[in-house]
């Protein structure tokens, strides 16, 4: 079904892969920009996708915002977890439509977007976030993105306990994972993976004792690099400067300790 | 609710992370491995995620097979196109719950099984192969991940086009994807992705070619290395060798050319 | 033997890894920093590794510029080839005491530099430059570094040919490396030792195809890439950014023709 | 001056970049490869560089063996420090020639034989091994090299001690490097070098600490990784497999402490 770009929607305004723009159609409203202003409502009835020119006549081309494009908006700011790492929480979490997902902490709501995006329409992620003054932000991006109803944010501290059980996978975005592990090892069913994302050495080697103590196994750790290359003839090359370390992500599974 | 394994399911054996094995649970079936054999149907009735012991006294753990790990068996035997790749294709094309995607080719259907876990249950994935010797392979691979009912794969030569229209992303692990970006074209839907995995810079400056003179735009090169980590108390280091390349994944955006 | 800094005497200022400044000794001079100004001639008569601290009260090493101190203060304003790439260029070329080598292009000297400081004192490097306007300043960079005696600069077109003969090692650190190949050829003893470094995967290929039409064997290309680490116990990871790419470095060996 | 082989001359037999062998050139002898024999003697009077064909018309190339085919055969058994390393040990340390250097430990010494190949003819490197078994083993494969004339190696344990003085590197790969740091500090001369090898995050805490509190400066810790690329038009690729860590490697330099 073509896709058709209505008042009050989101659009990604894009002038170049530097250069892109989350806004809002709205009837009489122009969005400036250092190549001139752009009148937002002439998108309205037109196609995502289609093209609209500037004050300056310079081109922008007005994209429907993908998940991955409203994690960078909402990582612009804290810049913790990148969309590589996210990736591969994802996936390798067994993360998927209709999972029940347990995350810490909530943050800006980066992580927690994504987690919602594959889980619906039936699953469910519950995220704790113990800083009460994130909360706000953080349903503010879940609501602009489309997916505050699938997540219930906890202002609880995590390294308390978990409330949940039996859920499918518990993802730990947060300073002190290590102890989470026993609390996460109930809140989990037989089977069930765990994530944890910590940028030091000194981090992940905590968790890992801590998992290897609570009866799980698959227990591995990777890092992700992810290297932008300039594809032009003639001049192909990888870029000059890359985003060298985020952080290392820890993945294990749930095994039952028999009694 | 706790998950229990039933005659018929599979099972992932976890013996070391380089030693699992996925196996049908069958009544009065042995497995053997080196570390002696297993009785699979004393798992019957009991939880995922529970430990057995092998004739050898060696413990088992008996995983619940994740995207992931049906991922991985099936890439065995062609060795293309790595979860880690797999995990960055799904999320920055924008592929979740509901989307509608074209894929070629279906090869053994390692990336079409994980582009079908994403879409269930209401989304669809269509598979072009032209090798027909593949397809039996693919379909039984998807059926023994239970994602058969999301894939359709048609025995046709994506490069002669593509049948479907409006769709949300094309992706294409092929070794001419430059010959299919005016049919991947037609074929999305405006502001849709086009996404394509490719191991030599040559296929790749073909295909960026191709992208900018289709009217593609945010058009980008990415290599994802994925790195693991031998992580324990006094001996926590890189690990010494490394699948160092697996190939270059190149995303797009479909803009729509106005007449 | 204690080395003792005199009046004249270049030393590298160390404030930080990433504030270090390279001046000269003067009697009656001082030397202004952003953390307050230093007096240089209290230096004079003291040990090089001894402290001085600022007006403000901070304090500065005075260290001995080594090689790659040199290097680094050239490339500051050229950024292309850097003291890892060197590094490898010079042992991988096995150019040390005593070799002859041709180089090609001069530029600012940073390579040069290294040649002059690993041949010394009885080999000698050549380095051809077609822009005259760089061989002055080459010409400085080699005097402050002390190596100004073992290079000689030739205003020249290396493309069109290399006069020397019978020499150890011809680096290449130019634009269009694939047309000088035949006359490094002709340059070289047999046996002797190719390199050539190069931004874009373009120019490398180009040059491989030359190396191997023109008798050159155990051809390879590698990339070398440097991460630094954030060593603090409780903090250690690798650092955010880093310098993915500066280019990639072809070897190759003379293996003689015969007729 | 044309190079000429002689009987006795250790060549480089090239056959391709992952075949070769360091052999002595000797009458009336022949070596065996799976691509058939040579007969060495052939070699003698010839120019460095030249192709012979063995008994199955295969043909190899005797090239003349550089610094870093020494240290490759030499680190085919202990395979710890690479090539790629000690080209960065080398420079970054500002060893050259005329550096008096101290090392520790030997093992086979492929990082002596470099470090004297760069320090000669005027220079020294002293090599502490503890290990008495490895002595023998490192003197052959210096002596092999045409190095250790510039080598002392003394059979002592460097924790409990360095006796040379006012040197201007120390260079150390052994276990404990942190044991050796304040002698290093005594041995190094004001604004020398120290390096430091270590396979493991662990090593290289202690290490820097150890620095840190006795009085180095510009202490800087990396990692380096060479990818090698297979180049070939249209078939341009990096390798698929790769030597992802072998060691990070710690620099710093003395600062003089006054009293």
């Amino acid at each position: 079904m073509t896709q058709i770009i209505k008042e009050g929607d989101d659009v990604l305004l894009y002038l170049s892969r530097k250069r892109t723009y989350l806004v809002k159609v709205e009837s009489g409203k122009s969005f400036h920009t250092h190549k001139g202003y752009v009148q937002l409502e002439n998108l309205i009835g037109k196609e995502y996708g289609s093209r609209l020119e500037s004050s300056m006549g310079i081109e922008f081309v007005a994209l429907k915002p993908a998940i991955r494009d409203h994690i960078f908006k909402v990582l612009r700011k804290t810049q913790i977890t990148y969309p590589k790492d996210i990736a591969l929480i994802v996936m390798f979490s067994g993360v998927g439509p209709g999972s029940r997902v347990v995350e810490a902490g909530t943050g800006t709501g980066a992580l927690t977007s994504a987690l919602a995006f594959y889980v619906k329409p039936t699953g469910r992620v519950t995220s704790y976030e113990v800083r009460s003054e994130f909360i706000e932000t953080a349903l503010k991006n879940l609501k602009r993105a489309g997916l505050a109803e699938y997540v219930e944010i906890k202002n609880k501290d995590v390294t308390q306990g978990i409330e949940e059980k039996e859920v499918d996978a518990v993802v730990l975005d947060m300073a002190t994972p290590w102890l989470v592990i026993s609390h996460a090892y109930s809140a989990l069913k037989g089977s069930g993976s765990l994530v944890s994302f910590s940028p030091t050495i000194d981090q992940v080697v905590k968790t890992v004792e801590a998992l290897q103590e609570n009866g799980f196994v698959a227990v591995e750790t990777i890092e992700c690099l992810m290297r932008r290359m300039q594809i032009a003839r003639g001049k192909t090359r990888p870029e000059t400067l890359m985003t060298a370390h985020t952080g290392y992500i820890t993945f294990a599974r749930k095994a039952i300790v028999e009694h």
